[in-house]
This record gives C-alpha cells, sequence and structure tokens, in this order.
C-alpha cells in the first residue's frame, strides 16, 4: 500500500513545515519524523494543528505520558487502525511499555469491546448512582 | 429506555447466580450489584464467565487498577457505549480519577480518534521502524 | 428524543408512499408500519429503495429469516443503534427466537468484539490456509 | 491479500451479470468495472441490488456528486474501509475534488470524530433548541 | 441523562474561559454557546483547543461551511453520537441545508456504511488504478 | 505485516501453553493452532481466559455451531477486522457455510449497517410496542 499523497521529505519541505518537523525533532529529541507527519505535510495548516494539539494532549500532565500511550493505543486497537497501532505501540515501549503491561492494555481492551456490545445488546439500564 | 430482559434481584436469584454476585460484592467490597449484572442474570453461564473475566482482566498486575479503568473508559468513549462510559467513569473516580485526570483521558481519546482517521484516510504507511 | 422528522402516518400520507406501507403491512402480516419507515417516508426515494432492498435481503433465501434476524441484530448491537436493537430484537423474536438464543447472540457477538480487537492489537498476521 | 471469491471477468460472465456491467459502464462512461462489481459478481442478486442503490443514491439531485463522493469517502475513513478509501478517493478526484478540498475533507473528518467522543465521553446533554 | 460534570454558565466563568465564550459568539454570530461547550468548560485548555480547531476547520476555504457541516453530519451518523447528530443536523440546517439535502445525505451516507461491508467482507484487492 | 509479538510454535511452548494447544487441537480436530493462538501465548493467562470463553461461547446449544460461525462473521466484518473476517470465513465455510449463505451473510451484514445509519440519523424514536 502506498499513501495517497507522496510524503514530503526535509530537504524538499517549504520553511512552514521544516519549522513543525524541526520542532516534532525538538520536542520529542529524535532525529527525524514519521512518515504520518510527512504525509500530512501537504496540506500544512493541518499539519501545524495536529502537531500543536499532539504536543498539548500528550505532554505530562495529571496523566504521565505512559499512560497517555496506553490509552491511545487501545483506542486505535478499536478502530483498528494500522498505522495507528503500529506506531503507538512503538510509542508505549519507548516509554516503558513492558511485555506484559502490553498483554494487559489488549486483555482490557478486548475485554471492554465485548461488555460494550453486551450493555448495548441487553439495553441495560443506567443505574441511579451513575447517572448523577 | 427499559432493559429488554428483567434484572434479576439478590432475593430472587438461583443460588448460581447468587454466588456470583457473594463473589463480585466480596471482590469488590460494594453492598449490591450494578444493573449490568443483574441483566446478565438471565443467562447463568454468561453472568459467570464475563464476571471470571472480569475478575481476571481487572486485577493489578502490570497495570494498577486506575489505569484499568481509564482504558476501559477510554474504549467504551470511542464505541459511545452510554452505560459503559456511566459505570466506567464511576469505577475510575472511584479508583482515584481526578477532575483534571477525566479530561486528560478526555482530551486524549478524542485526539486518537481524529488521528486515527487522518492515518486512515491519507493511507499513511506504515514507518520500516514500527513494522519489525 | 424525538426524530429530526416528523413520522407520516397513513392518513396522512402521498399515494407512493402509501403503496409502500401496504406492501410491507402485506408482506410483514401486520396492521401498521414501524416509525423506521414513518420517518424515511419523509423521502419517498428512499423509502421505496430501502423498502425493496430489505424485502430481497430479508426474504428467505439460503438462510432462514430467523437467522437473517439474529446476524442484523448482532450488527445493530455491536454498532450501538438503540432503534435497530430493539426492532430487531422484536423481529427476531416474532421469527422464533428464545431467550436462550438470545444469551447466545449476545455472547458471540461480545466475544467476536472482544477477539477482534485482540487480533487488530496483536497484529495477527493471515494463516496461508486463509488467505487464498 | 486476495479476495474470498474469484473476481468474475466481463468474458467469463453470465448474460445477467454482463447486464449489470453494461449499465456501470455506460451510466459511468468507463471502459471496464472496478473489483469491487467484479466480486460481487458472484451472487448476482446483491451486484444488481446495490448498483441499483448506488445509481439513485449517487446521482445528481439536492447535492451535487462532487459532494456525494467527499460524504462517501468521509464514512468510508471513519470505519477504516481500505477499498473504500482508495476507490472513492479516486472517484472524488474524477468529480472535481482538488488536493484542497481532499485535505479539508480529511480535517473536517478527523475533527468529527474527535468532537464525536467528546461529547459521548462528557455526556453532554443535548440542548433544548436541538431537540426538537 | 445529565452530563458527568456541570456546565458552566457564563456568568459563572472563569475569565479564560469567558475569552473562549466571546470569541464563539462573535465568530458564530449567536447569543449564547451550546451545552458542548459549556461542558468543555470544566477543562479550559482542551475548550480552547477545541474551540480553535474547529474556528480554523470549519472556515470557509476550498470546501464552503455547507458542505463541512454536512460531511460532519455524516460522520455523526455512522458513528452513533447522538448530541453530534442533533447539533449539527442543526448546524447543517442553518448554513443551508434543505430536507431534500437532509435525505441525500443520509442515504449517502447510509450506503456508504453498506458497501463500507460487503469491500471488507468479500475482501475485495483495491484495484491498480486506486493503488497508486 | 508481521505481528508486533513472535508467534509461539508448539516445539517452544512452556508447558502451560501447550496445554491450551493440545485442548484446542482436540476439541476442534485439527492438527495444528491459528497464529491467533499462537500470538496469544506471549500471554499466557490471556491465551487460556480467551480459549475457555471461545470453547464455551462457541459450543453447540440453543444455536448451531454454524448460526455462531456467521454471526462471528457479520461482526467481524462490520468491525473490518482482517484476520477475523479470514478466518472466521473460513470456520464457517468448514461448519457449512455455502457460496449462497456466504453471499446472503454479506447481504444482511451490509443492509444492517446502512439501515443502522438511517436509524440513528432520522433519530427514529423507539415503537412503543419495542419499548417494554
Amino acid at each position: 500500500m502506498t499513501s495517497l499523497v507522496a510524503p514530503i521529505e526535509y530537504d524538499d519541505a517549504a520553511p512552514e513545515v521544516r519549522a513543525v518537523y524541526d520542532d516534532i525533532m525538538a520536542t520529542r529529541r529524535v532525529p527525524s519524523v514519521n512518515n504520518f507527519w510527512k504525509v500530512l505535510a501537504n496540506d500544512p495548516p493541518t499539519l501545524r494543528r495536529i502537531w500543536h494539539n499532539a504536543k498539548q494532549v500528550m505532554a505530562p500532565g495529571a496523566l504521565d505520558p505512559l499512560t497517555k500511550e496506553m490509552i491511545y493505543l487501545a483506542v486505535s486497537v478499536s478502530n483498528g487502525c494500522g498505522y495507528c497501532i503500529a506506531s503507538h505501540t512503538a510509542a508505549a515501549r519507548k516509554a516503558g511499555m513492558t511485555d506484559a503491561m502490553f498483554g494487559e492494555v489488549m486483555a482490557v481492551t478486548g475485554m471492554a469491546n465485548e461488555t460494550n456490545r453486551l450493555a448495548n445488546g441487553y439495553r441495560v439500564p443506567i443505574d441511579p448512582a451513575f447517572d448523577r
């Protein structure tokens, strides 16, 4: 499979795109950017917006970066996004996810998808205590 | 909305159902069980199977219970399961999720759903480094 | 919740809409049509198209009507469509689904949603025997 | 990946299948049909039904064909259907979608997927003005 | 159903929240903000981020605002997000969507969801012409 | 694409994993296990749990094994899980699904996905008769 638009390499990028690439590499301390950003670079306003979102959302806050990456992975697995599963599994491992933790993320994700359907299918009424 | 089968209360439950209710209440240290279990009780083998799954999957392990509940919540939000969002938000709060943590779970969940579609739509090729 | 457009009752319907209502009632041997059709009647070409599709797809063929209704229900449960779950649970019951069968449809649907995510998350390669 | 049933080429097709292929080629002014139709041809009633649906639904009406193709693409991206993304991106380009328009379809699609989850997760109550 | 956190009214909002509300009302020329924003206001950085995203993504560009709203609606319908369906149907109507256009948005959205599954289920191989 | 963890072959498996493999082969009367199980074997508690679930859920009961496999397939198609579609199409064929039956499973699955969105998008109110 090839992308629908060509990835834009650093050397071929316009200054506004290079500025985003530079910020990604500096923030994440990596020597290059992933295909996701190189493909988004075909639409510079979207590249800049998504990177600024990612920078804000994934920064350490009330949750640490590893927890955030595992939540990201669980959502990507539920949606069946192949690229996202691959890249966020790598990112979560880099942030400290062990094999045992990966196994548990999968187990919780799988089970949540199962019980979501049981709750839907049986049309379980929300308990008064939860429906504040 | 009412459930498609009647919830089965403790006093009306058969011994095999009561045994599961008792184990849920003892394991979770709660005085009663939620509607989810009372509705599943109409199909005792499923009630027992799902409870044993939940007990194993949600027990502390490589991940702590709070992290597991937040992952569960993120999946339920992505799937749009109203009952599951309500019950697992409550469970996560009980396990220690603050308002700030809830806000960040939502922010990560929302953003993952956005970038999942951008990766799909642009058909971003998986970086060789991720495709081991 | 109210629908976004008003349901159109038989007495208020244009002849082309009445013709579809009459065919639904005759085919299904029911004295009136469900809200789904009354709402679609606001867009007569869609009403007619969807009814013709339903008539063809749900007719007995290589699969009997009960099996078809249970598959319909499993999909509706997976998608979390409240109206569809309610109406196709009723339709499946009318076609012969017992409580035990309903319980097993839910169990299979729940488990398929779980293992779908495990297969996605672990990125399980397709066995050569399946990839003809 | 190969399809689960063999695509049926024009020269090997039964008359009823050829009639649909002919109508597709004439309606769309193309010299051949896509794999989607060649695969569906294994089930002629479905081939005919889906083509008649597509012909009616995608014809110019209150919406022009380009708008319809972009909506189709947005849904396919949300569902993660690889074939559909590829074929409807091509169809939308043929109908006039520029690179800038493609970028905006992706941006809206991504953002809608994000805010859908925020609305679900926070359980935002429907404003009275919207709930007519 | 009530939201999981209380909506924050203008008079009770902190200055940073009021600033966002003011910008929403000025940009959209409306006298108040929807529940979506009042609920997000519990997490001011997310409120500000999502509003800035919406402002950029939904502004007129290569696509006009009505087309963007109809794409937004198609995605919300596919995801089954009740709040989003209600609010974006209202927004699309305000931007000029007629009843006939609404019917066609629904028809395309429904059909895309159908053919997405046929393409998946038959595992239709991507035509070489689409897989550039 | 390769899996994120290496599949574990029988000869390399620990005794607790071999015991599950043996039970799968004996129950299903097959000479080896699929990749799904070999990949799950990296997390033995999940391997054992999922196998015990599958054994219970997919056993003949109120529904026969073929009906269960077709429901499983319909859900996997709706979720777009490539591995699951491939493996459960094979399993359903083994249980007796003919080409005509496969075509009807696809037709019902596709149509259910279409009408689910029409019901959501028009916000069809649940008929009193269905909302017991």
